[in-house]
């Protein structure tokens, strides 16, 4: 049969060629309220998506997110109606990592508070100790998946080879030393960065706890590219005010977008971003060939061959 | 002879230990005035550099720099009395290069608009085209030395493979190519980044002026981590004004500390850094080590052994 694809992530004209030269039809978000039999989603809406799922002159049977994380998706839903679903885990890895070694940089590297004096047209110095080397940092890095790794990988390209904490604590190429998440005190009470790169489950929920900043004794650097559920960020704020962190680089929230009242936003010694870690114009093209090759295949096998995620795991 | 070494920059007393057990004396800047018979200066002092070599109960024979420049020493004054000089160049480039990955993920990552939007707790999220990978940018570093080698090797880490610019065009480890300043033109009409990282000398004196910047088609970030000197300022600041550059992180000016009227301050497209970019409380081991081996040696054979300067070049 013919699929019929609603594209929620507009497709480019020749993106949209190629697609229709696989004998699927492209339908874009704005004629979506005149077509009907759509029988796959590309990318979501949170105001349409479920809508689309439950229109009964649809059925749709797959659904390609342009995002890493599914959570966000109605997962029992899909899960008890069959809907096939694949993610873009992996693509953006690499914009990841370079954030992350940006954040780092921005914080060894005295800018935080250049930008803060240069506001002020104040020619400030820091002192010549006050700065270091990312060489030199003991980095831990939670989650040794695709981020993980390829924050690791350019760590390594400054000569510095990272700590990494996963599950099992099993080894990982790019890391100095794994242990697993019930054994990371002795790891964490001499790093100066932590970085949190692990996806969102209910076990990593509420993970950096009032609990877990206590141990610290005066991190240099906390970053979260992970999820925000991981963070309690109450304990966070109160870590940074207490000197148990001394700076923070968060791209994700609790909620987002962060509240215009979050005590995060004045904090002197943080650098926000919003959810934007991943963005690059370089993944349009991979993320576009996930979509490609999962359509080829459900056409020759009936079954998804790249990223598919498993409903009841959410990963 | 016992050498008595005055010091501009202060020694820890593990330091001032090792200097005594070779036999030399450590003259703190504090005593200068009640203390004769210098014979070496460790670091500079702007204002009292040149009376302590002038004042007759002195000896001055060698000068050690804490700089890897040395622009700002009396050098027609240290050639004429025959005053041996030897710098710190090479310690500051690991730190330079860091502080230069850090000035492009700061740009090419969002980080710019983000801390703008932060003072305001404004959640405005780039479009996801606006982001771009640093593997993917067209580099080019003008100047092959210990800073671009250093630049060009963390640069490799993200995949990324610089064109350099010298003065003879001669090929250096870790560039994709490189070419004579004065074929510069064809290298330069498509890069995405340019970075100065050349040494003051007469050649390199605004180097990059008007005519340069109109050769520029949108450059998406230049940085300077050279010298101030090298950049005809009125001329970048026009440059950004009309988009042949869209950013600048600029560490080095034509007078430091930078007027509090310059444009440049508040162009929201540039990023000031106080003349910072080689701070980091990992040089302060090697430039001391540069102080104790050529003591050694200069007991030894009565010539320095590390890193001599001719005044009559400066470098």
């Amino acid at each position: 049969m013919t699929e019929r694809i609603l594209t929620f992530q507009a497709l480019n004209p020749d993106q949209a060629k190629q697609i229709e030269a696989l004998g699927a039809e492209v339908v874009p978000f704005e004629k979506m309220a005149e077509t009907s039999g759509i029988t796959a989603i590309f990318g979501w809406s949170r105001k349409h998506g479920l809508n689309v799922l439950q229109d009964p002159h649809n059925a749709v049977k797959w659904i390609q997110t342009v995002s890493a994380g599914v959570d966000y998706l109605p997962l029992d839903y899909i899960k008890n109606h069959g809907i096939k679903l694949s993610n873009a885990v992996g693509v953006y890895s690499p914009a990841i990592a370079e954030s992350t070694i940006g954040y780092l940089l921005y914080f060894l590297r005295g800018f935080n508070d250049a930008v803060k004096n240069q506001a002020g047209h104040f020619w400030q110095p820091p002192e010549r100790n006050d700065l270091a080397l990312l060489a030199s940092q003991k980095v831990v890095i939670y989650g040794t998946g695709s981020i993980g790794q390829d924050i690791a990988e350019l760590l390594n390209g400054f000569g510095n080879y990272p700590y990494g904490v996963n599950r099992s604590g099993r080894a990982v190429a790019g890391f100095a030393g794994t242990v697993a998440q019930k054994d990371d005190a002795g790891l964490i009470k001499d790093a100066d960065v932590i970085i949190n790169a692990m996806p969102s489950t209910p076990e990593t929920v509420d993970y950096f706890n009032e609990a877990y900043f206590n141990q610290l004794n005066g991190v240099r650097i906390f970053v979260n590219v992970g999820r925000g559920t991981s963070v309690d960020e109450q304990a966070l704020v109160n870590a940074l005010r207490n000197k148990h962190v001394l700076n923070a680089a968060l791209d994700v929230f609790n909620t987002e977008p962060l509240p215009k009242d979050s005590a995060l936003w004045e904090l002197s010694n943080v650098l926000i971003t919003p959810h934007q870690t991943g963005f690059a114009v370089e993944n349009t093209a991979p993320i576009f060939d996930f979509l490609a090759d999962n359509l080829k295949s459900l056409q020759e096998t009936g079954e998804l061959r790249r990223n598919v995620v498993d409903p009841a795991r959410g990963y």
